[in-house]
C-alpha cells in the first residue's frame, strides 16, 4: 500500500509513524506531508529516510492509497479534494467532516463496518475523549441499552499538541527555578492548576469539546437518543486522558454482568482491584493501546445506573492508533 | 474567649491561626496543643509568642471556651472527653463524630442553627469536598428541591496535609532535575498524574471519601433522600478543590433563576463569564474564603437537571474557615 501522512511533524503524525510500524502495516511506499514550516524535515522510518513535502494543491496524492491526515480542521477542509481526487482514502483526525452525513465517523470496536460507506473517500476519526468513552460504553449498550451519560474529563496537555506538552514541562521547570512560567498554548497556566475549558464555548454554555461528546457518541453508536452531558477539563498531565463516567441504562443491569461484558469487550482492559490500589492512572498508561477501565460500581444515585473510570492514551487510541485501526479493519474485511 | 487549637502545627492548625486573626475572633487567651513531636514549637500570633503544649489526658482544657481540633480522627476520639469535660465546646475537623446522632454536622450557610443542639459539646466540621458542594447546592435546594447528585472531584494535595503538599513540590523538582521522585504520602506518584482514589475503599466499591459526600450531604441538608454518587480524584494541585457537579432537581427549574439564586446565596461567588475565559480555577483561588461557582448550564442529559463547576480552598472553607465560622455564627446568635 502507498501511504501518506499529512501533518507528519505533529504529535499525532509522529505517533502515526510508530503505530504503522508497530502494527506491521503493509506499507509499500510512504510519503510525509507538512506545512511549509516543516517541509524539508527528515524522519527515519523502518531504516529509510523520508523528507517532509510541503502540502500543496497538486497531484502529489496520485498514487496514494491511504492518507492519514492530522493537520487541523482548516487544512483538512482545504485539501480534502487534493487528497481524495485520485482515489486515495482520507482518514481524517480533525473535526472538519465528523458530523457530515456522507462521512462515516468510526471506532472499529463500535461501528467498524460504517467505514465501508464512505462515498467521499473520507472517513473521520472521532474526538479523543469520545473514542475512549464509546469503546467502554459499547459492552454496556449491548447489554442493557443506554439512556443517558454524565462524564467529567481529566484531559492531558497532549490534546493541545506537542508544543503544549513542552509548555507544561517548561512551566514546572520555571517554577522550580523561581522563574515566572510562560503561558502561550492554554488560556491560563496549567502547572499546578485545573482549567475547566477545552476548545471554544458555544451559546448553550457547553464547549465545542463537550458538544463533540454529545453529538459524536450518538453518531458512532447509532443511537440518536443517547443524551450526554460532559464537563471537559484540562489537567497538568502530559499524555492520556481520564474520565469519570456515569451511565443510566435502559434496563436494570447487574454490575457483575457489566464487569464480565467489559472484560470480554474488544479494546477494553479491566484494571479494577481497589484492595490492591489498582485502577487506571494516566502516568502508567502513556503509550499503551487499550482503553483501561476501573472503579466500576453501581450508581448510588440511580437504580438503573453504574459508574466507572477510564483512561486511555489520547495520542494512541484517541488519535493515531484508532486511525490506523480503521484502515486495518478495512483491509482485514476486504 | 479562651481558645485552644489542637493540632496547631498541621496545615489546618496553621490556617486556623490566620483565620482567627483575619476574622477578628474575640480571643482573650490562646492555647496551642499538639503531639509530643510538635510540643515545644513556638508560633507568633497577634504579636505574642505561643508554645505548643503536648496534648495529654489532664485538666489543661479547664478554662477553655472553644477548642478547634484538627489532629485526625483517632486523636479526636481519644481526647474528646479530656477536651469537653470542663465545658469547652469542641469544634472537630475530623471524621470521628460526623455521623453520630448526638453531634451536629454544620456548615453555617446551610444549617447553622444545628450548632445549638450539641448535647456532647461536640460540633463536627464536615469533609472538605462536602462543605463546598453543599454551600453551592443550598440555593438550588431552596429553589427546586434536589433528587440526585453526580459529582467528580479534582482534589488538591492539601487534603492530605502539609507534608503531602511538599511531596508534590519535591516530585516536580526531582523530575526537572532528572532524579527519581519520592512517593510516600500518596499511593502513587502524583506529579504529572491523576489518582482516582482518596481515602480507603469500602465494600461497595466507593471510597470512604465518596461515601462521606453521600452521607454528610444528607445530614447537613436535612434531606435523608438525596442520593449522591461521587468519584473522588486526587490531582497535582497544591490547594483548593474543584468539583464538576450534576444536579437533578425535584421540580423543573430555569437556569436564569438558579443563577440569580446562586449569586445571592451566602458564601457563593459566581465567576461565570465563558466569553471572557472566566471560570473558577484552583491556582487563582488559593487562600480565598468563598465557594466559587462557574460553568453553570442546563444538563443536556436531564430535563430536570443542571450542572456547574465549583472551586474552594480546601484548607479555608473546607476546614479552618468553616470551623471558625461555626463559632462566629454561635456568638452572633447568642
Amino acid at each position: 500500500m502507498n501511504v501518506a501522512i499529512v501533518g507528519a511533524s505533529g504529535a499525532v503524525g509522529q505517533e502515526l509513524l510508530k503505530v504503522l510500524d508497530q502494527t506491521n502495516f503493509p506499507v509499500d511506499n510512504l510519503k510525509l506531508f507538512g506545512s511549509s514550516r516543516s517541509a524539508g524535515t527528515k524522519y527515519t522510518w523502518r531504516g529509510s529516510e523520508y523528507t517532509v513535502i510541503e502540502l500543496q494543491d497538486n497531484d502529489d496524492f496520485k498514487d496514494i492509497d491511504i492518507a492519514f491526515v492530522s493537520a487541523g480542521a482548516s487544512t483538512s477542509k482545504k485539501y480534502a479534494d487534493t487528497i481524495t481526487r485520485h482515489g486515495a482514502l482520507m482518514i481524517d483526525n480533525s473535526s472538519a467532516f465528523r458530523m457530515n452525513e456522507d462521512v462515516p465517523l468510526v471506532v472499529p470496536e463500535v461501528n467498524g463496518d460504517d467505514a465501508f460507506n464512505a462515498p467521499r473517500r473520507i472517513i473521520a476519526n472521532p474526538n479523543c475523549t469520545t473514542i475512549q468513552m464509546v469503546v467502554a460504553l459499547k459492552p454496556i449498550m449491548d447489554l442493557a441499552g443506554i439512556e443517558r451519560v454524565h462524564v467529567a474529563t481529566y484531559q492531558a496537555a497532549s490534546g493541545a499538541g506537542a508544543q503544549a506538552m513542552q509548555e507544561l514541562i517548561d512551566q514546572y521547570a520555571d517554577i522550580a527555578a523561581g522563574r515566572e512560567p510562560k503561558v502561550e498554548k492554554f488560556a491560563h497556566q496549567l502547572a499546578y492548576n485545573i482549567i475547566p475549558h477545552v476548545d471554544v464555548f458555544m451559546p448553550n454554555g457547553y464547549t465545542k469539546e463537550e458538544m463533540k461528546m454529545f453529538n459524536e457518541t450518538r453518531k458512532i453508536m447509532h443511537a440518536p437518543d443517547i443524551r450526554v452531558s460532559a464537563t471537559c477539563v484540562r489537567v497538568p498531565v502530559l499524555r492520556a486522558h481520564s474520565e469519570a463516567v456515569w451511565v443510566q441504562t435502559k434496563r436494570p443491569v447487574d454490575i457483575a454482568q457489566v464487569r464480565r461484558a467489559m472484560s470480554q469487550a474488544e479494546g477494553v482492559v479491566m484494571m479494577d482491584d481497589p484492595e490492591a490500589n489498582e485502577y487506571p492512572m494516566p502516568l502508567d498508561l502513556q503509550g499503551c493501546n487499550p482503553v483501561y477501565v476501573g472503579r466500576l460500581r453501581a450508581d448510588l444515585a440511580d437504580d438503573c445506573g453504574l459508574t466507572f473510570w477510564c483512561v486511555s492514551d489520547q495520542i494512541r487510541k484517541g488519535a493515531a492508533l484508532n486511525a490506523v485501526q480503521i484502515a486495518l479493519y478495512m483491509i482485514a474485511k476486504k
